[in-house]
């Protein structure tokens, strides 16, 4: 009866734009909803919610409840800025509890093919926050991409001037990998950078 | 800044309890709906759609958004019903272009282990379809599982004494597939099945 109901076949539309989920899914997702009327509320209350409370945080722009938010607000040392491309990537970093410092969450990266300029992005904010002062290095942690390292390159060229040091993260062996399987250019990082034991 | 979102959270929670959705999948889906306000609003709007419109069509308890669905209200040969255990498995049959009758969703299937009994299903429903006459046999299109075949033994001895014809679906090497892969019991239930050519 689906190709019948028009209101089963907007809700498939809307679960199909999500990444990774193609029709078949989202109808399967579909009929899954369906099945409790409740659940199909509380997803709803939940999404109007996040619309409604979730908002970039007016000093490092990442996503939180509170402005500024709970990172912003307290302990993390203000020194030390770290930049990321976006709140997953904060995510990822805060997840391996090695940085005690603050973010700055630039919502994406600079990419002339698809046509995301520095201006679009939060530069102008981080260059503005960096020179109030205060500020003693800048940590990039954009993505290994070309997209990323553009972005990176164009940073650095931007902070140096203020007189503030500019680091990026290091690249190397992922953990627990084999190395007879990690790509050759990111063995000759792990060369370059290597350590004395 | 997840860690201190609780309506982010919440949505990930929403979107765990999807079927094939662990808490990576759904925070990608939650940071990819977050990035337009306008896309969490119009599946929020979907949602509730399909609560409000969508219900079992009170002949044959397909999920429609028209009482009677327009299966049942338009041309279907009321002749022959086909029973299915879920809209889906009615929409497949449509799909397959092959059936003009009407159908008849019990919306599940006779498990004693989960404590489905015939009573939770529209088993009643159908009996009471059946003997208001006019029907001269029902097809049954319940899954070949232990479930369905237990739905289908159950169901062929409740419909027969009142005189319709009971059929049910062959099996049968399915098209396209190397035989030399088929499962024995497949292939047994080929062979009895043969056709002249």
């Amino acid at each position: 009866m689906v190709q019948h109901a028009p209101a089963l076949n907007r809700l498939v539309g809307e679960l199909k734009k999500l990444p990774g989920i193609g029709e078949r899914t989202a109808l399967r997702l579909a009929f899954h909803l369906l099945k409790s009327p409740r659940g199909l509320e509380s997803l709803a209350e939940a999404l109007l919610q996040v619309r409604d409370q979730v908002r970039p945080c007016s000093v490092c722009f990442a996503l939180a409840e509170q402005d500024p938010c709970p990172l912003c607000a307290g302990g993390r040392d203000s020194a030390v800025i770290c930049v990321v491309e976006t709140s997953q990537d904060l995510l990822a970093l805060e997840r391996s509890n090695a940085f005690s410092g603050s973010y700055h969450v630039l919502q994406g990266a600079i990419s002339p093919l698809r046509g995301v300029n520095p201006s679009d992005l939060r530069i102008d904010e981080l260059l503005e926050r960096v020179g109030r002062g205060g500020v003693e290095e800048v940590v990039i942690a954009t993505n290994f991409s070309v997209e990323g390292e553009t972005t990176a390159l164009y940073l650095a060229r931007q902070l140096k001037p203020l007189g503030v040091r500019v680091t990026r993260l290091a690249h190397g062996i992922p953990l627990g990998s084999d190395i007879e399987y990690v790509d050759p250019a990111t063995v000759q990082w792990a060369l370059k950078g290597r350590s004395e034991l």
